[in-house]
């Protein structure tokens, strides 16, 4: 607590579910939009904005719902505009809406820039003054506490800095809170919006939030210079949802101010948990996660040059930003073609898979037998995994795959046609039976899942979710190595295996085989988990703590 | 020229070829990585880093092609590191490494942080000083320009600023003509890097570079503040490539220096090609392209919300925040396929492919249709034309697929089989017939080729020479839509087609017929030609030269 009362408070402002759902791609039912705010809600974001209740009905009902929620740290934001000009307050359908939401925040947005004053709304700069004060009173007076979100702040300002400054000014003798200084359209850089932020906190003063767009790349860097110019009020979204090139990404904005700026913006503790939000939203959201992204994804950490790996053994922050601990990641070695003993003793450690005394050898040297064939386990940790699984002593298969037919035409005039006949041994006891698909590998999947139901229904949970295939060396043609990567998930997890053959067929079976016997492990592994501690274990942070568990 | 010669010079240097391969789940073939490098030097980067000659074999074979090639505006570097503690220069493998590529350039790095050199390196600072100063010097020596990279410079500095200048002076003293300041572990935020930047201009002078990592979301921010401060050498990866969280993004660190920063850093005129060079990089390397990236992502400039598309209609910029034509991409406002009338007779224009009277539109039809259902015109433009070429009046197929079947599988304790039986019209006559292949790809083009090869014996100068799949959207599995990408060369030339089917071997044929019915026709233009004017065509150099001669 001590330590927190030392820091700089900043509000985090989410627009994950309004702004956010303007990337093209997104959209999100009421159901969605509740489980993400209590995602948001546990993180503790000072503020989350629903919707528009005024533009959308799904947004209405969503306001209707959170009235019954008992949220812990963050209030509810409803969005939309100014007045109509001409229009009184009480008699505007837009702020009306925004009342009858019963959200206790409301945020509206007004103009800035005299250009879009006559361009767009056609009113006198005059006009627009009053008419954002009065939207702004109306609001309070109905009593909502108001953010004013001044859009094209910057632009408006590169204009006519006066202008832009008195619209602030209006905003706040209406009674807003807070000013939010927009850069709408995304392409202004850090230190003018360093500057513009100086002088607004010393002009107009009180709560100055910023509001950012990544169209040249820079949303966090400009959302991290207005902190340090001044302001204490963030908006963004996770994973930097929105509309065309996304908004400022609150999962590398938060990290950043809370251990690099000094700023406490979310509830003390919960830092950690920021990866596993990220991951929840883009799964509710329908989109791919990426791996990439700094602080939370997969490969936030990881390290794949030799150089390297060597150096952090020796001295593990050499050539890592912070803790990954502090946002609950880790540290991950890519075992790949270059990579020694160690590295892929490192990585057995971390599974607590126990190697075989003197077995190591027995390992490596298949590992570099088959990424000589084309396999490529830096990305399919999962086909690693197993090798070493499967030279453990005692290791029974889940299952064998026998043999195998599949045929794929095209009768003139008729459509593709695709057959499986697959044979499974399970237990001792063969299965042989036959599916049809879209092609072959869709019918070798549905036969493999067919034959192995019965013995494991767990396999209804675990999903193909990705499929690559690359051809290694494309001077030979058709006959070259074929590398098939596949991704299965089960819901809180999600594994990469791989296999390469000179035939695409053999190598997609090869990596499917792989994918659902780690995803039966798993299963098992999960339920003896379970017998044993009762963990509340979900999501992405299940396997965080198994990891602990396993390097423990 | 005149508007050229006011802006500050900027020199990019390109490292996907090197520090963009350190990103997990890429892998380069030599052929790949010249192909990438044509297409940055068409673009007017001024450094293209090809690799690690000390580390691998394949980036010397890489150098050793890249000298047969006339560069037009890069030069190619050779990257490595100073020597190793104790070793004279000239009996440092890695050093002679570097001389024997042939590269002009060669870039080396060197320690900065005491810290790291006391516990990575294990010497004093004077040694650390000397070991730099003298590998800089051999390679100078040995008729090089050298470029020293400051590992870590940043948090080096932060150690203590008086050693990290003195690396620099040690490196200058050597000879080396760039000194860059790298964040190795991409965690320095803006402000700081513009100060040091600073500083070093001050205090060590001559040209200075930036090299910049996304592990704080600031690599892109980082370069600006840089520039900014007076460095004019900016190091970075198409599509910000790179370990960890990636590199400095170049597709959005270039357009945001020439039409914001006032810098010229490629070839004139060259910008509208850097979405087109982004594409072909991700293609190459069999990865999604980010449709979100700043400038050059399809919805970058893409307009989702009702108000914005309504004001965009009243004033153009009103959400734009800049001319989406200089950077080669477009408005869009709604989510269609709206390839312009424009693009497509300009294409038909290039290839000297005439498109009947009102025949366009029904080819901008079936290429939307074709993009809808997951075809890529992009990087497959012989199928376009292919596309184009069948609608002209008059055109007669060299030969059509009547139907095929093919049989996969494998019987316990046996090799896996494919067997592909075709059925193929050319000129009237049905040729059927069957052949076996490692997979049933190869089995499919090797049953098409004994089809055809009676009637077209250029046939056997045709190569597959490489084949990409992806899966669409992941989500579903393997039932989702599969994109093939083919490359064929017949020796002078290289060519993509596309194919795409929820079936990989539908979508794998649709590309292989494509394919090859473009080599037959190159075949015949080649010979009507030659009987014409004896053109001097070789390789994707010549594809180049097309390009430029279109745009000219």
């Amino acid at each position: 607590m001590s330590n927190e009362s030392r820091k700089t408070r900043v509000d985090v402002y989410d627009t994950t579910l309004r702004d956010g759902t303007q990337r093209e791609g997104i959209s999100l039912a009421v159901s969605d939009k509740l489980r993400i705010a209590l995602e948001l809600d546990a993180l503790g974001v000072a503020f989350i904005e629903g919707g528009w209740p005024g533009s959308n009905p799904k947004d209405a009902e969503l306001f209707r719902r959170a009235r019954d929620v008992a949220w812990t740290s963050a209030s509810l934001a409803a969005f939309g505009s100014t007045r109509r000009a001409g229009v009184a307050p009480e008699d505007d359908a837009n702020l009306v809406a925004l009342v009858d939401s019963g959200a206790p925040v409301c945020t509206i947005f007004g103009k800035t820039s005299l250009h879009h004053v006559r361009e767009v709304l056609r009113i006198s700069p005059d006009a627009n003054l009053r008419l954002i004060e009065d939207s702004v009173a109306f609001l309070v007076g109905s009593g909502r506490r108001v953010i004013y979100d001044a859009e094209h702040f910057f632009d408006g300002a590169r204009e006519d800095e006066r202008y832009a400054i008195q619209t602030l000014q209006a905003a706040r003798r209406g009674g807003a809170e807070v000013v939010v200084l927009c850069d709408t359209n995304g392409g202004t850089l850090p230190w003018e919006v360093e500057s513009r932020v100086l002088d607004v906190v010393r002009l107009v003063g009180g709560t100055v939030g910023i509001h950012a767009h990544d169209d040249a790349g820079c949303a966090v860097a400009n959302s991290l210079a207005a902190v340090r110019a001044g302001a204490t009020h963030v908006q963004g979204t996770i994973n930097g949802y929105g509309e065309r090139c996304g908004n400022a990404n609150l999962t590398t904005i938060i990290p950043t101010l809370e251990l690099k700026q000094g700023c406490a913006c979310i509830r003390e503790g919960a830092l950690p948990n920021i990866g596993r939000v990220a991951r929840v939203v883009a799964e509710v959201a329908n989109l791919t996660f990426d791996e990439h992204a700094p602080y939370v994804g997969r490969s936030a950490f990881a390290h794949k040059g030799g150089v390297h790996v060597a150096a952090i053994r020796r001295s593990p922050r050499s050539y890592e930003h912070v803790d990954p601990a502090l946002v609950g990641n880790r540290t991950r070695v890519v075992v790949s073609e270059l990579s020694g003993r160690g590295n892929l003793l490192a990585k057995a450690e971390q599974y607590d898979v126990a190697i075989a005394e003197g077995a190591d050898a027995a390992v490596l040297g298949e590992l570099k037998e088959r990424e000589a064939a084309g396999f490529a386990f830096e990305s399919a940790e999962a086909s690693a995994l197993l090798m070493m699984r499967r030279k453990q002593p005692g290791y029974v298969p889940p299952f064998e795959l026998v043999d195998y037919k599949v045929i794929v035409g095209q009768r003139e005039g008729t459509e593709p046609f695709a057959d499986a006949a697959i044979k499974v041994r399970v237990r001792g006891v063969v299965h042989h039976t036959a599916a049809e698909g879209n092609g072959p590998v869709s019918a070798l999947d549905a036969a493999l899942r067919k034959a192995l139901v019965a013995a494991y229904p767990e396999i209804a949970s675990i999903h193909l979710e990705d499929f690559k295939v690359r051809i290694l060396d494309g001077r030979d043609g058709t006959s070259a190595t074929t590398r098939v990567l596949v991704d299965h998930a089960n819901g809180a997890e999600r594994w990469t295996t791989v296999g390469a053959s000179p035939s695409i067929l053999e190598a997609s079976l090869v990596a499917l085989v792989d994918g659902i016997e780690h995803g039966l492990w798993l299963a098992k592994a999960s339920r003896e988990s379970e017998a044993r501690t009762p963990l509340d274990v979900k999501g992405y942070e299940d396997e965080q703590s198994q990891d602990r568990l396993a390097a423990g």
